[in-house]
């Protein structure tokens, strides 16, 4: 059993306390740092924004650029920004994806296409990623916006594998790699990669590595979430992704073990419009004895483990310590 | 009488061949480069970039980069790869406008949102966007990243000052003015400084002042012809604006004049969720009759030729005569 898979676990929210420890102080200026980046003279915009910014997430992608910036021992000022840049791409993102799904809620409060509409979340998804634009062309220097338009494309090509997964029996595991590439672990990635630029120059290469491996190390753990998760933990229902045609790792490496039967019965929920509860059950009940979710699993530990070799170069220490941690938190993520 | 405003016409298409003319052979690679720019291999991509680029437009805001660039007699090569960002900025912003008011046909084809789906037009218009600024961190310039992120941002500002206008009996002419800076002015007017970038260093600030009064006038002339455009010609129904609730310069022009029945009659078209075609040409009719319609237009005749004043530091010649001629055709478009 590899070391990650065999570690004695701490509930997560600890987890991600601890994470956070060595760049807690610089965390408070990115929330500083994002607020002042959005504000305008427009009531609607500062409305939104003010939802947005309270309904804000753990601020992972943050954590990981604070921390790649001090591997070397001396982060520099520029990283506060540099983070703020992305959280707010990654909101950006949200913004739309949420407008794209009409989905109601997001992290147990509205969504901005809920509670506004959803004009008002297709622009203002495109504010926050434009203006996060304009705060990262003011840093001057063109390696951060080679990397993260760069992202932004990429980010907008995983919401279009994304829609090409929907109803896909055919839909293969190389497909699925390349759409958690996209959509997660892009932006993961680079938040690991610019944080390396801001005083860690020397450890670019293996950081932005690890952070691709995390991102999708992520994805894996979340699309397994999907299939096992107690929806009174997560705030949402289990099965989601099934109900919207989503087709995820546990059902691609199920696939090719199911009978005549089972394999019908996934059929089934792909050709109805709203697939209901006791189909989307039995068809996870049928992707579980097929071993699907063990599958995933082990795929997530081997590609955790990579994440946890790609660390290798880092000096020992605290900032070592966050980022090996952020592997066991990812994979024990239980919303 | 203004001289703008005296000027012989000439039919708008022939007008748009004559100022295109300096710079025919370069629109022809900003087309090829628009192209090479978008492509990808994610069929559903490629199939959805096929249909805007033939739904391309008349390539105004690539021609006016060109032509400043040309203005000092020296354009340099990178003025086609910065003319075909802009015009795919361009498109992305139809793309999630279109999307946003589920609009339906676009230059007489289908829209993305209405051929596709409105999910492939909220990515697609994110995906066109974040292509063309990769494109741009390419040509390896700041100034243009700061001047075009910049943009982009003050086009989402336009399109939120567009739903704010909505239901306005409150919306001022101050407010008008705002709202067409961000939403046409800003794109025009980077049009034409980045043109001047790549080879008319010195004319930026009179070209940059230039675009700005010209995409005032441009869309001046538009929110008039919503008002008086024969629907055959335009090829959308009059009034469309009205139908929108939408306020523009006529309408607020006239809002001082009016009578307490006719002030009635418009607030009721305010009122009402769905205006009938009756109703819509009544607030035309009472429009024009309080000399709303003529107020816009002498405002965009001043400002048409603020636009030409703008041009006296530029040298005689071709391109100066090209650049005239757009604000005329501006003035005249009757589509």
């Amino acid at each position: 059993m590899s070391g990650i898979a065999a570690r004695t676990r701490t509930p997560p929210t600890d987890a991600l306390r601890d994470i956070q420890a060595p760049v807690m102080e610089r965390l408070e200026l990115v929330v500083r740092e994002m607020h002042a980046i959005v504000t305008s003279d427009l009531a609607i915009i500062e409305q939104v924004s003010a939802h947005l910014l309270q309904m804000r997430g753990k601020m992972f992608r943050p954590t990981l650029t604070l921390l790649a910036s001090a591997a070397g021992g001396t982060p520099e000022p520029r990283a506060v920004r540099v983070a703020a840049v992305i959280e707010l791409m990654h909101l950006a993102t949200l913004v739309h994806d949420d407008s794209v799904d009409h989905s109601v809620l997001r992290r147990g409060l509205p969504t901005v296409n809920s509670l506004f509409s959803h004009q008002v979340s297709v622009i203002m998804g495109d504010f926050l990623y434009t203006r996060a634009h304009t705060a990262l062309v003011d840093v001057g220097d063109l390696e951060f916006l080679r990397i993260l338009t760069g992202v932004a494309n990429e980010l907008t090509i995983g919401e279009m594998r994304q829609l090409a997964s929907l109803d896909g029996m055919e839909f293969s595991e190389e497909d699925y790699f390349a759409l958690i590439r996209s959509k997660t672990a892009s932006l993961i990635s680079a938040a690991c990669e610019t944080g390396a630029l801001c005083g860690a120059k020397g450890y670019r290469e293996p950081l932005r590595r690890y952070g691709e491996l995390l991102g999708m190390a992520f994805q894996i753990a979340d699309d397994i979430l999907d299939y096992t998760a107690d929806s009174a933990v997560t705030g949402k229902p289990s099965g989601l992704d099934l109900r919207e045609h989503k087709v995820t790792l546990p059902l691609i490496a199920a696939r090719g073990h199911l009978s005549h039967s089972e394999r019908a019965r996934v059929e089934e929920l792909f050709a109805e419009e709203q697939p209901d509860d006791a189909l989307i059950a039995d068809v996870i009940g049928i992707v579980a004895d097929a071993g699907g979710i063990e599958h995933a699993r082990r795929q997530g530990e081997r590609i955790a483990q990579e994440a946890e070799d790609a660390l290798a170069p880092i000096p020992d220490g605290k900032v070592r310590s966050a980022l090996t941690d952020a592997i066991f938190y990812v994979m024990d993520r239980r919303s």
